[in-house]
């Protein structure tokens, strides 16, 4: 209770049950009791909470962030400014101080009484800087608990390696997916056992010299499903990336470090590869914004492939802005792949949105509409494909990557049997199963399907969920799973089959309020339309 | 004028009069016209605005506060959220941006229609932030906050070096000082400009490769005090080590990060070095084990020197359990050193025990009686030694140590003017100043010291404080840390000159809770005696 220890000033009578209300505020905030506090909201779309950085209007999105919400405040109320406005209503100035270093806050809220009960309708908080991990309590911890979650990353500094030169990206952080080469680090390719063979790399790989020479500065080296070879992010040896959207879902992969690491906000940037959606489906799962890129439009040098058919390099981050700066300095206008037209329409493809979950189907379907609606999509064209040509054209791409995943890896894995945790290990042994000639009948149906691809994507963006559904739970069923991984890899492998670059804007929603990415797919050279064409949609969102 | 651009979100008509208040206001604000802001401001006692770190209270508060700003804010309105409540009172929350850079910020103001004008009677503000970008964010944190601790380490792993062998440390994990080479690794010191320079080892550190050779992993590299010259654990550069102990507290050094890291729990044992309490002091400040081993029981090389005379390595650990399995590895029987006979009798020198607080003098004395009382210590014998004598000593370690660390690092630092922070910057400029005739003089006091310690220490344990008071706290006055640290290596003086092993046990407390440690310095060579007889203390305690 504050009524003890808080020094109320008010210039006139504190309305009846007002303290009692905002006590009840504070004991919910410091259990983190989500239910209370959402209760204690006013209800309705009016409703609104500022911090400075975001502000969330409606009550539904304020419970939204509640829920993501990974930290919860540790900050006491040290003394309370109360000004009433009639009866109903009153201003309540809180200062907070952090207890572990002594720094103050101050929140802000209007408490109005509704049918009779105190509700807060507009909060405005600036929380305590705390500058360190909260301290733990007397006496001291008696098991280790390391400094770094190990399925988040495998080595991080402060930095790990600094910019070579000052430059646009300036104070830019990185998480660089343990797939790159970094020089003077080894490449862990998420296998302990291949780690243990490996030498420090003397280069580093061109992409990530180039965000090093623009500024970056890598904060350290983040997981990945093995070998790439997976879109859960859950590694069998390192375990599995949190998801701070979805509490007890995964977090996706395969780029499944740097996605972790940014939703948590430990780094701005989270550098991948996405190969069939290993870019936009950790984007998808967790509400970030994910960009795969043109194919060969930034060097694979220095990155251990995958599939080089499919393989490219890609990034997450909190918001289009800071994705559009690095795509600023990896795909400046002289990039290799020309820029090509804007959109003129966008374009729906019912064949493949099929293959998501109803209710993010019908998300998508209705946020497509309000874009057109607004304005901000071009007008949608729907462009028929018969399912058994998207089946023919997903076993192609599913043929090719596996045969070359087995070319690029097959010799290694031979040579350490039981290395492999038993998902990525399974899907290489089929991979060892496909023959030459399987692979040569796929590499042409897949360049028809490119052919037909890129036509449709000619002056257009096809816009479709980036994922099936939302984040699975960790103990779904296997059955669930690879329903979800089945549904998703039909959306993704078309921009993979178009060597078209893709992003994922997190914009829909499944029913239970997951987050999941809307993806827009371009004509190769796009990459920087598209991320503009995503900074306008998140803009209106 | 506000109108056009922003787009004015409310549930509610505005009332009438109040946005061209708003906007009255805004144009002064931007004009820095005070007197219009002071106008627009209630007059009165009751009128607020606060920012998060101060809140004012009363119009005259305010205006004085705006008049003494030297700062204009830059900031543009990008949008407002109106909240009437009634006629005559509405909440107004502003989202402002910096437009250098698009930082985001927020200004909720209550506005009152008094004597029928709208005035401003309860402000608070979120300024965008001048010096970086912020990304725009959803219910995702905004900023980056780094997954370590950079005042803790500089670089970690999961782990950063797996053990060589299994062995009797296996699953032991390590917080290395970055004062040891680690092959693969650069050797910071504590500071950036020497670190910018290193390259990274090629060989391990004897010490650290013993540990590794039996079993432990090392997790991370963790921060000292510049060069190891100070007892502080304030880093000018890095920061303040926590001290989950004594919340406010400094930490202690020069062994900083280690001891943080091992008391957080994130690791079990910190490998440090202590030449004149550098491991002895954040034991005692945090409430760790910590030892300082017999001088030239263990190499030192690989390790960066400070003053050699005096060097040795030592580490910390949170009981005398992991501390001692660590003494085995380190310190085997056949150490180069032979050990000594067990301690017969406990030593108390009143004359340096004079130089703690007297709240931690008064504990140290009542607890050894406790432990004599119960059998545990022998019968505690009271050495003489003139208040002159410990100051002639204390001052020649004091000049041996100056004149060496100016010996090992003065060139660098005379080549690198302003690379220091400000205290180890000064203590290196005196240390400079010591002249080869008075490094002389002060060896031969030191070899007087050595030997009549060496004879109050045969068949004996010198029983005493670890440190003056417990951890100061962080903005404590220079005087009150000078006074604790003047007073602390009068006590902590005592081993070096000896050349003699302490163990520190957290056994006591200060007047208002801070822990404390209980120091026992031993004859040469009793390191493992040292830490049996801390085993009995601890479990007795």
């Amino acid at each position: 209770m504050i009524a003890e220890a808080v020094r109320v000033v008010s210039p006139a009578p504190v309305p009846e049950g007002l303290l009692g209300a905002f006590d009840a505020y504070e004991t919910a905030l410091l259990a983190n009791d989500v239910a209370t506090l959402d209760a204690l909201f006013a209800p309705g779309p009016d409703t609104v909470r500022g911090d400075g950085t975001t502000l969330l209007v409606g009550h539904d999105a304020i419970a939204g962030f509640r829920s993501g919400r990974v930290v919860i405040p540790t900050r006491r109320v040290a003394g309370l400014q109360v000004r009433p406005i009639g009866d109903d209503a009153a201003l309540v100035m809180a200062s907070t101080e952090e207890p572990s270093n002594g720094a103050t806050g101050l929140q802000t809220q209007l408490w109005q009484r509704l049918d009779g009960t105190w509700k807060v309708t507009a909060a405005h908080v600036t929380l305590p800087k705390k500058d360190r991990p909260v301290a733990a309590a007397h006496p001291l911890p008696a098991a280790a608990a390391p400094p770094l979650d190990p399925s988040v990353w495998r080595v991080v500094g402060a930095p790990l390696v600094a910019p070579t030169v000052s430059g646009p990206l300036d104070g830019v952080t990185l998480a660089v997916k343990d797939l790159f080469a970094v020089a003077g680090e080894r490449l862990g390719a998420g296998n302990p056992t291949w780690l243990a063979e490996q030498a420090p790399r003397t280069t580093t790989a061109p992409a990530v010299s180039a965000l090093l020479g623009a500024g970056a500065e890598i904060t350290g080296i983040a997981r990945t499903d093995e070998f790439a070879y997976s879109l859960a992010g859950q590694n069998a040896h390192y375990g599995t990336t949190p998801n701070p959207a979805v509490p007890g879902g995964i977090g996706g992969g395969s780029t499944s470090g740097p996605a972790s690491a940014v939703a948590l906000g430990q780094v701005e940037v989270g550098l991948g590869t996405d190969t069939a959606g290993s870019i936009r489906v950790p984007a998808s799962y967790q509400g970030l914004v994910g960009i795969r890129t043109t194919h060969g439009a930034i060097s694979t040098d220095g990155v251990l492939p995958l599939a080089p058919s499919f393989d490219t390099v890609g990034w997450v981050a909190r918001a289009v802005g800071p994705a559009l700066r690095v795509a600023e300095v990896l795909l400046p206008g002289a990039s290799a792949v020309p820029a090509g037209s804007p959109p003129v329409r966008a374009v729906v493809l019912p064949t493949a949105e099929g293959h998501a979950s109803p209710d993010v189907a019908a998300a998508c379907a209705d946020r497509r509409a309000a874009l057109v609606g607004e304005g901000l999509l071009p007008g949608a064209e729907v462009v028929d494909l018969a399912p058994e040509t998207l089946e023919e054209w997903f076993a192609a791409f599913r043929t090719v990557q596996a045969y070359e995943a087995w070319a690029a890896h097959g010799e290694w894995i031979t040579a350490h049997p039981g290395a492999l945790g038993a998902d990525v290990g399974g899907r290489f042994a089929a991979a060892a199963a496909v023959t030459v000639a399987e692979a040569d009948a796929a590499r042409a149906t897949v360049a028809e399907a490119r052919a037909r691809l890129r036509e449709v994507l000619d002056g257009a963006v096809l816009v479709l969920p980036s994922s099936a559904g939302g984040a699975p739970a960790w103990g779904a069923s296997a059955a669930a799973v690879e329903s979800e991984r089945a549904g998703t890899l039909r959306m993704t492998c078309l921009a993979g089959l178009a060597g078209a670059p893709a992003v994922s804007v997190p914009l829909l929603r499944t029913a239970d309020g997951r987050p999941a990415g809307l993806c827009l797919v371009g004509a190769p050279g796009t990459d920087l339309d598209l991320l503009r064409l995503a900074a306008t949609l998140e803009g209106a969102a």
